[in-house]
């Protein structure tokens, strides 16, 4: 097989070629951008599509049967799977949410990508575990996101959530503060898992933490990943803090997810080629 | 979409492309080259690929509950999937073998397009039901054969098998003759429904029927179509004696299913292209 001669388009499909699908309530193009771009650059004979599905034990079902090679899972279905794989790494285990499942000849092995990236992310920006933490946002990524802090072994966090029924129970299993005030609060790293800040949602134009707070940070993470420069980035950059973007959370655990269906790990240059057309 | 631009590639998928699939014991190529053939040249958003299955009942799950649009089945799930579907269409019911499933929105509707194929001939080449027929083999393709003669009107059938465990129940369900000696018959219409001819067969240059059966004949039939020139379509071409070819029967099979799938009928030329490239 050639290497990138079109890019945009696929190598004849034949009996053996791979298949690797998305399972979400709601599909996006993202996905099938992303890793089919890979697939063309790297030479992998593997196709990848987005499904969705009315019956979540049937479609995973026919994943184990049809021998589908990989499978992403998203909302609503990264708990409902648990209980349909063969066994669940500590990734998933942890916070319960599942979006990576692999077919090893049948047997399924499920895990949870995102809490990988952070992890990683952490190590990558040399973040010290004696650091305070504070998390806004108490939904399916601040859970991940959360975990991966204190499996990371920062001790000194808290979960800044409006919420008390999704707050108070996920710093409650973190053993984190849980603050119902959304207000000023110092900490060293403080991290946005709300969508504030999101491109095209309510709160597009807000900062998900007050100015005082940002200056005073050694870090901000930003979650929201469209746009990465989001108000909360832009003003810690002004601030002078230094920042983690959602753009990086995406890339490693998609590449991660992609190491896991393939063997084969992207470098950093192409997988941001693949997140820049997978966005386009 | 354009079409037809590179013959034997396929444009980026994305997530509303639709995935039709094959099941069988042993996948072949021959299918996904037909069928992405096919897509590529008519401009649709589709796609195949062959799948084998240790659960078909799984598999067939899967097919409903990833909206897999078609599913083409081979040997051994053509009978086992009769349990699985929603609705059996009289094609595939009376013989019991299921070649064709068309999925509409979680229906499962199934037929046997091998079946219809054989009917469209009959009419195509103008055969009258008041003509004997004679059919050689007793296995799953020589029922389809058998029945669709029947319900075309040809009364006057024997089948011509060997074995008497499968010739006579098929003699007896068809209100056919059972002749378990292979000599010398005549008929109007003599059908080889055994792999005699084929290539790379025990029996690859034997005709499955004498000189004198064939010369006595008005019409030669021979399901085998690899070659589709068997060494009993030759005999018959040299006695003068009309053919109807395997070719004919595969093309026209697989442009039903094709027309199941996707909604639209390929021309004839366009048929004879695909089959022509999917079994280079």
């Amino acid at each position: 097989m050639q290497r990138g001669e079109v890019a945009g388009r696929r190598p004849a499909l034949n009996k053996d070629t791979r298949l690797c699908i998305s399972l979400s309530g709601r599909p996006s193009n993202i996905g099938t951008r992303f890793h089919n771009y890979l697939y063309d650059q790297l030479g992998l004979d593997f196709i990848y599509k987005a499904f969705t599905t009315t019956d979540i034990a049937a479609a995973i079902g026919g994943v184990r049967a049809l021998g589908i090679r990989g499978c992403s899972v998203s909302m609503p279905f990264k708990s409902d799977v648990i209980a349909l794989v063969d066994e669940v790494e500590p990734s998933a285990q942890v916070i319960r949410s599942v979006n990576t499942i692999v077919n090893d000849e049948g047997r399924l092995t499920a895990s949870n990508t995102d809490y990988l990236a952070v992890q990683r992310l952490i190590d990558e920006h040399r973040l010290d575990p004696s650091q305070s933490v504070l998390i806004r946002g108490s939904g399916g990524m601040a859970s991940a996101v959360g975990a991966a802090f204190r499996d990371k072994g920062f001790h000194d966090g808290a979960i800044v959530a409006r919420n008390p029924e999704t707050g108070w129970p996920l710093a409650d299993r973190l053993g984190y503060e849980h603050l119902t005030d959304i207000g000023s609060h110092a900490a060293d790293v403080i991290v946005n898992v709300t969508p504030i800040g999101m491109a095209g949602g309510p709160q597009e134009r807000d900062q998900a933490f007050d100015e005082a707070t940002i200056s005073s940070a050694r870090t901000v993470f930003d979650v929201v990943a469209m746009p990465s420069e989001t108000p909360l980035i832009v003003a810690a950059r002004a601030a002078g803090v230094d920042v983690i973007t959602g753009a990086e959370v995406i890339a490693l655990q998609a590449a991660e997810q992609f190491e896991r269906y393939t063997g084969v790990r992207p470098t950093a240059e192409q997988v941001a080629a693949a997140s820049a057309i997978s966005r386009a």
